[in-house]
């Protein structure tokens, strides 16, 4: 990974307007968190090489005259907690901080940024937005997949909006990126800023995305459920599926914060399923050793099983097969073909985990990623998305954080070390010799 | 439904020992709860027609000699919340109420009670319960099924078993009652006293069962995803599917308790699929004029689209085809063919509600059985289970209670009038016309 | 206690209207609930002897003409949960099943009858009160204390009211009634009808009130904190002060369900602090031999420590002594005196109880009350509160609610029983001898 | 702060035992953390002067034979969620890891390390920790105040101890220093390793400590009830009292995660009461417009209202005033003064905040701490306690971390920005002119 440093922030032009917001101290423009902050013994530390993100942060002079200005909010993608935190917190700061009135708010997604899908949008004020942090959801409904720039740019124009939100993830964020460069195709100052929303928290380069902490307390709970049924039947097996279509992070975190779980399996963490040194066959063991099990599984682990038919989903991403159900087949026709007597429970509660409201470290979470995207549209920074590093607040250019995605470095990450020492799983199940994978 | 008054329980002769529980006060025996409070305007009450119940509570005299009792403790059937807080109940009641302290936990249910599955029992202390009602399920594990009669009897006579204390639903109080008559043919002294479990709420002559209370709160939290998910995107249908195999109780006070549901199918209220007046079609009109919708099912509506294959479970309850998944295809495919794009999120939380914790209410519940259980075998009655009436603790014989099953009355129970009225769903969903259900 | 078969509820005429509602099956006017349900041995049944309750639900023939009616609902006295819920029933019911869309809610109790507090009452809709039921609290805002009943009924008929609601307890209860009896003075034809509230569970001939489930879960909660502090610390002792007035309701059953308590001091039980006999040295051998203990305190409870100085609240409630730090200072003190070291916390939960929203068993009872309180309302009655008796639901005139309260019997009710078996404290904490209390 | 490069740990030597971890991957020893991320517009970085602390983490080679180690664990001071789940956590770490079987715990804080004091101290095993996560407080209970560092390194060199682990704040860190230097004139080889506890988040060179996201989640249960408290009466104020000696960070972020909250008063923002421009003036007015108000205050906030009477607890800590019912009954004095009613509840919740189990996200960062002390111990680390910066696990001398405390920088730090701007207070609620301050 290379970037400039600090990574810069494209920006509509000299900040001149003296910000109404009446902070007690403003962000210093140019202000820098370094990348790196582990070193190896003895390395040495070459200041040149040092690598930045902008700091997030009020400016003290802004660019667009706020009386005037006119916003617009939309969310994309699946829902996550914390959403409508990060919309309250956008209108809060916009109309209370900086005056601005002018809120609209897009329904259902990029489709209300499309006239001729028909969604009217809907304005949002203080009141409006007081009470959503208490709703899972989003407050606008959302949906999949993008739309044509040229189509949501000439509405915005219609509409006059100057600056726009997208609270969404990576397919999202490629979206808003392609709002942005039309806007500057017709030479326009509308301002379009990222709010990071995954789930599954495996944004590149931005440390934590909001609804995570949430998600996966929500997410111990089916796993408890799951530990509760396996010691509750004769040789009882608990298989939870959870999201994660790139990434294990919930299921790492969901495990290490239940103790009850004996195998997690993950994207990035290839496992074969038969013969010796195979899953199924370490699940035996630990069944024919105790007699209950718990497994994770996240929802893209295992895709080598299914291949690639080139099926995309309306937001782009390849569709994924269902490893749930295939996963509780497997275990089934296995233990049958064995003549071991288990009872699988199977559960599934990705929607009952990311359709409830923030917790309270999202909400403060969501409220800070809320204020500082503010900020950095009222400073006439466009075409970037609001991070976290080192527990600050950056800007990142959305180029900079769609060109990869961040994952649970099996080789190295203390997560997945606990993981392993957590659950006592072999750190790799893959066949030992000629196997039968299918 | 006619019984004697009050509901005649078995007894294995008259009670001579001083109870050494020392309470304040004892409940008499013979006092009764009358079966019948409402009247028609006008109706008259013949005195020689009420019918009773036996008053449960504990009996100054007692027919067991506390100091040689040994007591036995099995759960079967599916889990459901409190299980460990009856188990508990009966533990602690014995111990330090009337000084017994011989207590064995039979694991995995009846297979428990067979010697040769090779399950040995465990000693239950005070110790060894104390902390257990802060898990869900069963500390004893639990098994669908029943076993030889038999068998169970000769092992608890080469226990030296004096009563036994069996928590289930109507699967295992047909075993208990079963157990119970092995042991009057043999002219045995071992009192068979059955704490009634079932999640679904649906034993007859009895109120309420522990459980019940936690149980649909836990499902009001998945129909609030549900609706979350409804809304959040374009034509949402949030399905849930809910326990209830022959009684739909779960998912109406579910859909009472969340007010977001627009329809309760329950095995109790047949309806149709296709065609007009049909399900799918007021389905169809919710999403055309509102563009989202709630469904709740529970497990054994819509059974008529299956037939019967004659299959059975472990448990000798007919297998019930899955509605959840049969119902969401369903779904998927008519509005296909109606060209109405939707987006349906299925969710199934069974496990998850039904593996918690008991709520505060379940636990006060939970431990009232338990104690009352103990009281009835101390006073050598036996092939009973204690129930609730008019909120008062009864004694019911076993034969009774697994006569018939409790359903919701739709053509008189105010709960079911609440439901239509809090939902909006059509009374009937029955084809109007020649209409072509598969 | 003697009342008339049904007990008469006051009317304003014959129910001459069809009524709109379109329920699929309607209570019969005149249908009863029976008073008594359980027997001595041997006790005859002298149906004349037999007393009734009337049985609320929708009539199919009403007095009002729905499409003419303007309502009004009021909320008094202290916070409990499920009011909300109460008052989003009611305007749901009177909208959508009668049509009545004339709705307004007095602020701050019984102050917003009154013209000249000033408090200009709110429209209630559907969509107001849509989201209601997730708040804790009163939409409507409360305040304690009875008004001047002339200028109450002054504002309603210039406001043209036909019915009000009142939810509040004993207080709002007498102060309904006071408004009532202005209004047949006047010979007009208001409904007043009650709904009961009280989080102490303690009103006269209602076998339950909403909000008291979710008050003594989360009681449980605060109790069981207690117990974590007591076992913390070197004979530490977890003192909770609860709810309870005159009746320990609330205390009883948070021990009940917290397994964790040691001693329960309630209204009803008379118990003195020092010298041999009393609370304090019971309290002594339990640090003694356990080192830790957990004391649960009704507000009401010990009031003959403090003597009655003649001072009322705004309701006209003798004005309680707060017996929580009392008794905290006496612990102290006492095993200062005896020089024993104790690490005493005080927890006093009372306004985080009855703050919080409603639990679904709360929720789905709330709303059967305010559908019934309609029924009721719309029927033409008056002066009369709607109750719950054998699980039945009920209409009682406001003169025999509020003719005595309920309390827990602690020489034969089983909760008290129970309780004494589960914490093992003494059934009398008084005085063998000669002894010194303040 | 100075400290060198990295921040020197104290070590009893090389390091030549082969970790028997059996980790996929180790942490090198020598491998840092830069203190510094965040940089001036333009600043220059001089590696020279970049300051490290050391990682935590499994080392491939450690200092102590494992088969051979006696460890020891005690809690001290006050309650916080999660102390359980770091004994848990080092228990499991310590067994399953480096096969460690000898662990025993020391009951109430330091008392239990003095013989004399007669607590004896309990054999740790995987099965007694196992479920220890579902309880709040800490199984080993705990004890305020110190001990003589002579007659506990006696008792661990009686006892063989060969590690211990300490979990406390700021005052059990400098009793830990006390052992360690008593250890190091005694010239043993007993690793002391602290891991940091306090509810507050307050420990210098630490950026979060366990308990803190549990604690300040219960915190905004009680702030929402104080709110709904506040507009439930007429000019309703909630107080609530939140823990925070030195530093407001729960009081903070409760009101970020709240949203309800108008006034936070912290230690370290100085404020008045009286006369222009202090709180009351601006509370009245705050009233006055909204007629409902919430207050947060840290208990350490305004002892300047009450002088230093030199009076300590038994930790050592100045004992504070309670500003609690001070600011009560200042406030209730200041609107009788007015002539303006108001209803002011308060609550005080923390010994409910504080002692419950962790949440999930406290739960897994309780774990990563208990593991990364195992490992420091088993690699002859001593008088350190593990931190945590930039997100990454640390080594920090106890003598650093005690040397000053953590706190809002009021003037810089973006949290506080946020309060002021979400609360709408007054940055500087001091006096303008001459007032008359107590």
């Amino acid at each position: 990974m290379i970037f400039k440093e600090p990574a810069e922030i494209e920006c509509f032009g000299e900040c001149t307007v003296p910000s109404p917001a009446g902070y007690e101290f403003y962000t210093m423009e140019g202000s820098r968190v370094a990348y790196d902050a582990i070193f190896d013994p003895g390395e040495e530390i070459n200041p040149a090489e040092i690598r930045f993100f902008e700091q997030a942060g009020p400016r003290e002079k802004i660019f667009f005259e706020p009386s005037k200005v006119k916003a617009g909010i939309v969310t994309c993608g699946g829902l996550c907690p914390g959403i409508n935190d990060v919309i309250r917190g956008i209108v809060m700061e916009l109309h209370y901080r900086y005056g601005v009135k002018d809120i609209l708010g897009f329904r259902y997604g990029y489709q209300g940024l499309v006239k001729s899908c028909g969604h009217e949008p809907v304005k949002l004020t203080p009141h409006s937005v007081r009470d959503s942090m208490y709703y899972g959801g989003s407050i606008l409904s959302s949906s999949r997949g993008n739309q044509d720039p040229v189509k949501m740019v000439d509405y915005l124009v219609e509409l006059g909006i100057d600056m726009l939100f997208t609270i969404g993830g990576d397919g999202t964020l490629r979206g808003a990126s392609a709002i942005a460069e039309e806007i500057k195709k017709r030479n326009l100052k509308i301002s379009v800023i990222g709010v990071p929303k995954t789930i599954d928290n495996d944004i590149h380069l931005i440390e934590k995305t909001f609804g995570f902490s949430t998600a996966f307390a929500e997410a111990v709970k089916a796993v408890n459920s799951a530990y509760v049924e396996s010691v509750g039947a004769p040789n009882g097996i608990g298989l939870v599926k959870l999201m994660g279509r790139h990434s294990g992070f919930i299921a790492a975190n969901a495990a290490l914060a239940s103790r009850h779980v004996n195998f997690v399996l993950v994207p990035e963490n290839d496992f074969d399923l038969y013969s010796e040194g195979g899953f199924l066959e370490a699940l035996k063991q630990r069944i024919l050793s105790r007699h209950h099990a718990v497994v994770l599984v996240a929802e893209g682990a295992g895709q080598k099983f299914f291949g690639d038919d080139g099926q995309r989903d309306a937001s782009g991403n390849k569709k994924l097969v269902d490893i749930g159900p295939f996963l509780k087949d497997a275990i089934i026709e296995f233990f049958k073909s064995q003549n071991i007597e288990i009872n699988l429970k199977y559960i599934d509660p990705s929607y009952q985990i990311r359709s409830v409201p923030a917790n309270a470290d999202d909400a403060v979470f969501a409220n800070f990623l809320a204020q500082n995207a503010v900020h950095a549209a009222m400073a006439g920074k466009t075409n970037m998305v609001v991070g976290l590093w080192h527990n600050v607040f950056t800007h990142v250019p959305i180029s900079m954080a769609v060109a990869e995605r961040k994952i649970i470095k099996t080789d190295k990450d203390p997560l997945w070390r606990s993981v392993l020492a957590t659950t006592g799983q072999p750190a790799h199940m893959l066949c030992q010799k000629g196997c039968t994978e299918p």
